[in-house]
């Protein structure tokens, strides 16, 4: 399909439609900062950005886009490392970030109805407040709740606790004609129809536009436990885990990294870590109500992690200490970032007991490839983040084997039954590895999805599935 | 669409692609059973009904319905309460009760693989001899997990533990083309293109039909005690109930019940109830992994309910009165049944807060309608079930008398912000329902999902959304 090219007409239009100078950029007005994402590697230029700031403004603009044929891509913070907020076809962008306000805690349904560009660092802030918990955890906190909605952004506290489609219970959406709808509610259970609301969930923006969420929160646990568990090797390490899982303790995160990356971000965040002398490292939470019951729970997986090697089991039980692990496991990807020149990521997932086995494999591609690849990731769940080190390869040699690299790390996920992506999603840059990795029907079936959404294929074109 | 009139040929080439005689049923040796389910107001005979033993089985079939454009009807144990299993344009019935094999326990990554025959009541006894739980816990307990999964069936436990859709990480699915794909896997997190998985849960067999499961397990926590609270009024006792779920803490299940459907289930089981001296009663359990850290829970619920005009706190901690008093709540649907000719239900869900709301409005109902409704469920999720009794109505007086007052309570139940079904599904008899409660839009959408799946519209037609 062919899109309209976009004219100062156009501008003019949608200008009148939200009637702020402010919050409409043009030409030279809109910063290079909305031509990407957080990984740069994908770039254009929108011609318009309109910064919405109620689902009445999100769907004027995207019925004058519907109209008049004009692509349109949503954007949060910007902080995707895909491409899926990249306008690839050019047109409009509405930005949602100005979309910030927290609407309404309800404590007797136990929901908190939030706009979309609230940041997730200030739901877990004005939650606890009130001692309820928003369990999904990604590292990035300066991502807003709309983002973590498209791409069902996973995080560190999956393994006891789900991820976001798990905490989103309804959504007002702005559909690719304009219209707007609700999904679900706050209702607990929903046999009511197909499961829209857990389809828009993870969509990257390309099924409708997020403009309301009700999430769903739990009482906050009284206590959280750390241990940082050193081990010789990163194998030995990780080789642990299953063995955590087997035992039937439920840890609230499992995090496995390596001396490179604490160093890294040792020097990033200009802190010491508690301890940098092992080669790997697992780190582990426990939460509960009381000391007693973390406890009980914890000696069992020290004593597990002590038999299969584990040099040592540090113990953080005050805030501060695990403020300090825990900000340096958040400051991973940009400490690796700083590292080199330029980078691109793989965010499989594989079944848990293949964990080890992936992340072997990653050290001998690096070798067999002459490339320095990083990882860090989530343990307990199964879902890797590897990063691909440019350093100081040239333009044509870095995509080259970057596009190797990526088809053989791939290729070993489909081998475990893996999936292409845990929580960072698909958006552009990830399609190839998508279309390799599921059945063609599967695909033609999302396409068909797209267009019963989006029948003229204007809202987020060219991503996911396309 | 037309479909081709079924005929002697057809059965015979369907015959010949399954081999066995025993297993394709054909005019008189279709038993009645295949033109119903449980509730039985909507019945039409299939042409030919065949057993499946294996996914290929399946295919072969579904390819030979795709090709001669015959609809086809999957069934499970046929415990469905709104037509979804009921072959309503005739043609094929696939039953997948034989298809009931437990396939693999993964220890390592807590998932159980399953055929879709296998009952609700085979899965949880057999992870428990590994320590291990399924979590859903409808009341059904001789429903298959492939009927579970289709309607998305939530249970008692939802309060604590989520519904279907949380249990399950992956599916093998035969689509209405035929083909088998795989969706999903045993991996805990999954961004990889549009959440097909959660789409397939809660489809009611429309979109592909599920031949495989991977289910997701918790550790089984160590105890568990019920409480069963007389309250002397209804109002009482569910107006509690958003108390309990403000106090933070967090019940496995809460109940309500009403004296009248104790009754009948005590005659119905034969079997004396702990208690039926009060007018409603709320029913809860706690578990966790010590006596010490579930009575700190209940201590604090009991002490509100007695603030809120509880009678009594009866504790159950023995496997045997628990076991008492579930059983009885489990027996609520044949119990009511007993009680009437003929009965149907309305399995509306609202925000918790509002159920006290609702349950007071089903008895001005049953005074202006003069018609005996019973109602009991799921007070800690905001899932009702209400029973509308036919009793000594004639057929015009109850189709004309039963429509009316299901237009009344699904009227309630949106001004409430409910939503149609909370776990039994839309089927064939609440489309009229699902249509006024969703808006157009959704719908439409709803139908370019089907259309995406199933072009032909032969897998399971009339149903849901259409």
């Amino acid at each position: 399909m062919e899109y309209k090219e976009f004219s100062v007409e156009d501008y003019k239009n949608i200008l009148d439609l939200i009637g702020d100078n402010d919050r409409v950029l043009y030409g030279e007005n809109i910063s290079e900062d909305y031509s990407r994402d957080e990984l740069g590697s994908v770039r254009v230029m929108p011609n318009v950005v309109v910064q919405a700031l109620s689902a009445e403004e999100v769907s004027k603009v995207m019925k004058y886009a519907y109209n008049n044929n004009i692509p349109v891509t949503p954007r949060g913070s910007g902080t995707g490392l895909v491409g899926a907020a990249v306008p690839i076809k050019a047109g409009i962008v509405i930005d949602l970030s100005k979309m910030n306000k927290i609407l309404e805690l309800d404590e007797e349904n136990l929901t908190l109805t939030v706009e979309p560009g609230v940041l997730l660092m200030e739901i877990g802030k004005y939650v606890e407040e009130f001692d309820l918990f928003y369990p999904p955890d990604p590292g990035e906190k300066t991502a807003t709740i709309g983002g973590n909605i498209s791409t069902n952004a996973g995080g560190m506290r999956a393994v006891k606790y789900g991820v976001t489609r798990d905490y989103v219970r309804g959504l007002e959406v702005v559909l690719p004609n304009g219209e707007i709808i609700n999904i679900g509610g706050k209702v607990v259970k929903n046999s009511s129809g197909y499961a829209l609301k857990d389809l828009i969930v993870g969509s990257e923006g390309t099924l409708g536009i997020v403009t309301k969420a009700v999430l769903r929160l739990l009482p906050l646990p009284k206590k959280a436990i750390s241990l940082l568990i050193p081990f010789d090797t990163l194998d030995n390490a990780i080789e642990t885990v299953p063995k955590i899982i087997k035992s039937k303790s439920i840890p609230t995160a499992i995090e496995f990294m390596q001396r490179a990356a604490i160093v890294a971000a040792e020097e990033f965040l200009k802190k010491p870590f508690p301890d940098n002398s092992s080669d790997a490292y697992l780190l582990l939470t426990f939460d509960g109500n009381s000391k007693e019951e973390i406890e009980r729970t914890y000696e069992g997986v020290a004593n597990i992690c002590l038999e299969s090697g584990a040099l040592d089991v540090f113990i953080s039980d005050t805030e501060e200490r695990q403020e300090a692990i825990w900000s340096a496991r958040g400051a991973f990807l940009e400490a690796i970032k700083a590292l080199t020149t330029e980078m691109d990521e793989v965010d499989v997932v594989v079944p848990r007991n293949k964990v080890a086995e992936f992340v072997k494999f990653t050290h001998e591609v690096e070798e067999s490839q002459d490339i320095r690849i990083k990882s860090f990731g989530h343990a307990g769940d199964g879902n890797l983040h590897i990063y691909i080190l440019r350093d100081e390869l040239n333009s044509e040699e870095w995509n080259n084997k970057l596009n190797n690299v990526m088809e053989i790390l791939y290729k070993k996920s489909r081998e475990l039954n893996g999936q292409v992506s845990g929580e960072h999603g698909i958006g552009f840059a990830k399609k190839p590895f998508l279309n390799e990795s599921l059945p063609k029907e599967s695909i033609e079936i999302m396409k068909g999805i797209k267009l019963a959404f989006d029948p003229k294929n204007i809202l987020n074109p060219g991503k996911v599935c396309q």
